[in-house]
């Protein structure tokens, strides 16, 4: 396997566990609101359907990125979600990742902007 | 289905072509390469092996998104990739988006480092 200094667009930080579209809505919206956040809240923040929200709460609670609090707001069953300490860590470092992909892809798209392109051009290497 | 403004952590934007770690690899590659890249070239810079490579750059025509040379260098086969027009353009769509995602989860990550946080402290909604 090549090393990351040959493979600088292989970005391993991006974990999949977060990467993922729909855990990365939840994620952000978990670090949007530091006390945690209603199941029902967190559906709506994010736009998923129950079924797809209990899934990727799942994957990210056996990762130990996400805190479950199942309960009770009276007689009814409230669960509610929360960023564990080592989750919001690692989502911190995750976001660095992705600051570097949007910085990189940004600054060579400005680069490239004035060059010619397109796949009638492609040069032989 | 929530509309977009009452699921601002939805990101609708974030194309799940594009979104997938190999394929983001990948065309940050071509985007930062607007003449193309030969195929071993593109392996390495995303550090991928040749059947992963293979899978993602198929997936990423099959969308429109890069166009793939297959020619030969002297006697030797020799494919080459470079981003469509329609996927660069779509490529800045999906940055677009990213960074919007990196910004809201930063200045959240800001706002509430100084608050109480963790699953002990999950407020009843």
């Amino acid at each position: 396997m090549p090393t990351q200094s040959d493979a600088p667009f292989s970005y391993d930080g991006l974990d999949r566990v977060i990467h993922e579209k729909a855990r990365l809505s939840v994620m952000t919206s978990l670090i949007s609101h530091p006390k945690g956040l209603a199941f029902n809240e967190l559906k709506t923040l994010c736009g998923l359907t129950d079924g797809n929200l209990s899934r990727h709460v799942q994957v990210l609670a056996e990762a130990g990125l996400v805190a479950v609090h199942k309960g009770y707001e009276g007689n009814r069953p409230h669960t509610s979600c929360a960023l564990t300490p080592a989750g919001r860590e690692r989502f911190l470092e995750y976001l660095n990742v992705l600051e570097q992909v949007v910085r990189n892809a940004s600054s060579a798209a400005e680069d490239a902007s004035s060059l010619p392109s397109g796949p009638g051009k492609l040069k032989p290497a």
